[in-house]
């Protein structure tokens, strides 16, 4: 026997114990449905890739996060996102797919960052995209952001605000300003607001050398509007002044219109011209979502439109749209929060005990329950009662069913619900629909309870 | 703008085209719920781990086949099975778990082999496991098969038979045979008699220093019995020759009659002297499973008992016993095969084509049968009809909706069933109604069809 090893999981890695697993694992159900039900495809791309294909764009600091190293002759990088693995995926496959391309891809993906607390180096992230083929309709850009207000509902998720900005209406009004030239810094400077404030973003912008004056007005017009409809009529002031802010401007109400036909609440989205998102990447709309509860965790969910998704591996202009939710993150601070409703954390509807050394009754019923759609396991194990039913109790298990001699020979089955202790004994056609009965109510029930 | 990259896919990782990628996440799925069903708790364990965690056993072989690399200082490998993480799993957390603890886990492994045609770099396995708190019921051997026997059967794969033995029957007949000290080389030649066949093992059981008259007699043994019963009075012979061989012959005894009870029918299941698993890891229950069609491809779910799963990181006993599926190589084979159902890789129920150029009409549409449990999308390309009907039909779409002035004004929908051609105009119950009707018999319809 070698010596033994202390088990540990790396740090900065979500291990989960068995009942948040189960609410992990319901979340992502409930994502993956509701993204289906949009008739988005699922796509599985490798967690390793050559590193010259996801490197292909990547600047230095994304080289450093990275886990990178050989194997034999090949250079491997494990994916650091789950949006340059889709550019390939789409570029090597363009012939085969159907345009728009719609796809889902839930995922971990890899960054090897100084792990601190709610920060992680293994993490899933669950991104939709609708790639077009030369061109892609603005309506898409509305589409994405009522995919998410059904998924989030769907979990429970209901104190939230999708902003929303468009990087043409920016680009425009730093034009409109004078300041076109320096428009990318400008937009890196903006784009910290939420974090540095809005003073310290002037400064910013006068250390670009931006005039004091116009860095105070542009940032006063940024954060002036106070509900959409006064954003969008500051913003109508501008119109005029070039193309780029025209165009910006009606796909920003193009979209805004767009979440009210998709049944986003209106108090679920607004414009706010202070979104940046720093990625150079982006080109049209960009969106980030807010808990309003909890505004210091920051987007829990990002993303906007893109030009050109795989410019670095084919010559096919493929323009794109697409959000990701930080899923890890998100049920990281979930958990925190302690609004992950645990009482759906149940391994199975109900544990058969049987009273007897003989356990062909109780299997053949185990199988007979499933059957009917009830979860059921045996419990085969020789221990005494009471571990028995804190067995059951452990496990989130609602009802054990108890299989004695006398049970059997009169065709009854005995019940107890362990919430309340009642104990009942039926025919199993009773027990069924009680069973069933708790069931749909806890699959009614929302995986997320934000109290 | 820097210079393209071909896009490329590592050799030995599977990526799936849409339709493909769609039967994946059926067949995954109908894992989970088979597992589910049966009250198993789900599991996901980090990719990553410390190498000196997943390598605290592992032999020379496996250290020539794993992912492994230094981050910083830390010396990190990736997960070649699942095992051995559930084994630092349970180790770690054994105060919080309840036992037994039935797990499954269906995630991808990484093996650094030679690429070749069906054997793959990346790849998943869906295991089940139960691990018992100091000892474990030979109950729970049964039940194992009886839940893979249901996922199959549930797939759509019924060809199959499982091979059941048992070590300590193995180690008894080897006693009785007086080879009993050379044991585990012995058990490794026996194992490869499907590579090598009956001859070949015999010659090999002589190198290792049997007389050939007895590794015959031994090899006529094991592989002599034509059915179950056989095998089993076969064995009875030699019952009262030693404990390991009495105590062997009860266990496989009671797998096969609790098989039974958890309704494996007899044709899918037997009992198999030959079956050995290289591995020496197990020590009572051994199972493979061949599909009858394709003996060739090997066993494609296999497992056992062990008496120990985390003797390297805790002095607690932990038996266990469990099975895998490769299921990456096993999808393979059926899509290399074409036992897929191809008919059931839509991407959608139904695809809306709004002919007017306003879609706000469409959109609620969708949202109202999206509502209904229907899947559905909204085609908002500005492209030639012929291109719409096409997208439908490359993504396997039944139904194309078309909504146009006449329907909207009447409050109707024309509905395309792309399958026959056949086009009605009718109210929108009648169109929810027709295209549930259609999702159902797929819904019923097995994801895999063995002709």
């Amino acid at each position: 026997m070698s010596e033994m090893v202390k088990p540990r999981t790396l740090s900065g890695f979500m291990e989960l114990l068995p009942g948040d697993q189960i609410l992990f694992e319901k979340i992502k159900e409930t994502l993956e449905q509701t993204y289906r039900s949009f008739g988005f495809l699922p796509l599985d791309t490798p967690v390793l890739e050559h590193s010259e294909i996801l490197l292909a764009k990547a600047g230095g600091e994304t080289e450093k996060q990275i886990y990178r190293f050989e194997k034999g002759d090949t250079d491997l990088t494990m994916r650091f996102d789950l949006t340059v693995p889709l550019a390939k995926y789409v570029a090597m496959n363009a012939n085969d797919l159907a345009f728009p391309f719609k796809r889902y891809q839930i995922g971990k993906v890899y960054r090897g960052e100084r792990a601190q607390k709610g920060r992680f180096r293994e993490f899933y992230q669950a991104d939709i995209d609708i790639i077009g083929d030369g061109k892609l309709d603005i309506r898409n850009d509305a589409e994405i952001p009522g995919i998410i207000n059904t998924a989030l509902t769907a979990l429970g998720i209901d104190d939230f605000v999708i902003r929303i900005n468009n990087r043409k209406v920016l680009n425009g009004l730093f034009q409109a300003f004078g300041i076109g030239d320096k428009a990318q810094d400008v937009l890196r400077t903006v784009d910290k607001i939420d974090k540095i404030g809005n003073e310290k973003v002037v400064e910013g912008l006068v250390e670009l050398g931006v005039e004091e004056k116009k860095a105070a007005s542009l940032m006063e017009l940024l954060c002036a509007g106070e509900s959409t409809e006064e954003t969008l009529s500051r913003l109508k002031e501008y119109e005029g002044e070039n193309e780029t802010l025209k165009e910006g401007l009606f796909e920003l109400e193009e979209v805004l219109r767009g979440m009210e036909l998709f049944g986003v609440p209106k108090e679920r989205f607004e414009a706010d011209l202070t979104i940046a998102r720093g990625l150079d990447y982006y080109t049209g709309t960009v969106y980030e979502t807010t808990i309003k509860k909890h505004p210091e965790i920051g987007s829990v969910c990002s993303g906007g439109r893109y030009d050109n998704l795989a410019e670095f591996y084919t010559s096919r202009r493929l323009p794109g749209v697409g959000m990701s939710i930080g899923l890890t993150r998100l049920f990281y601070i979930l958990q925190a929060q302690e609004y992950l409703n645990k009482g759906l954390a149940g391994a199975a509807d109900a544990l058969i005990l049987p009273m007897t050394g003989e356990m062909s009754e109780a299997i053949s019923l185990s199988a007979d329950l499933r059957n009917r759609g009830i979860d059921a396991q045996v419990y085969f194990e020789d221990r005494k009662f009471k571990h028995k039913i804190a067995y059951a109790d452990k496990l989130g298990i609602p009802f054990c069913v108890f299989l004695g001699e006398d049970e059997i020979r009169e065709n009854k089955i005995s019940l107890k619900k362990l919430s309340t202790g009642e104990q009942v004994t039926v025919d199993r056609e009773e027990a069924v629909r009680l069973i069933l009965e708790e069931k749909d109510l806890r699959k009614a029930a929302k995986t997320v309870i934000m109290k």
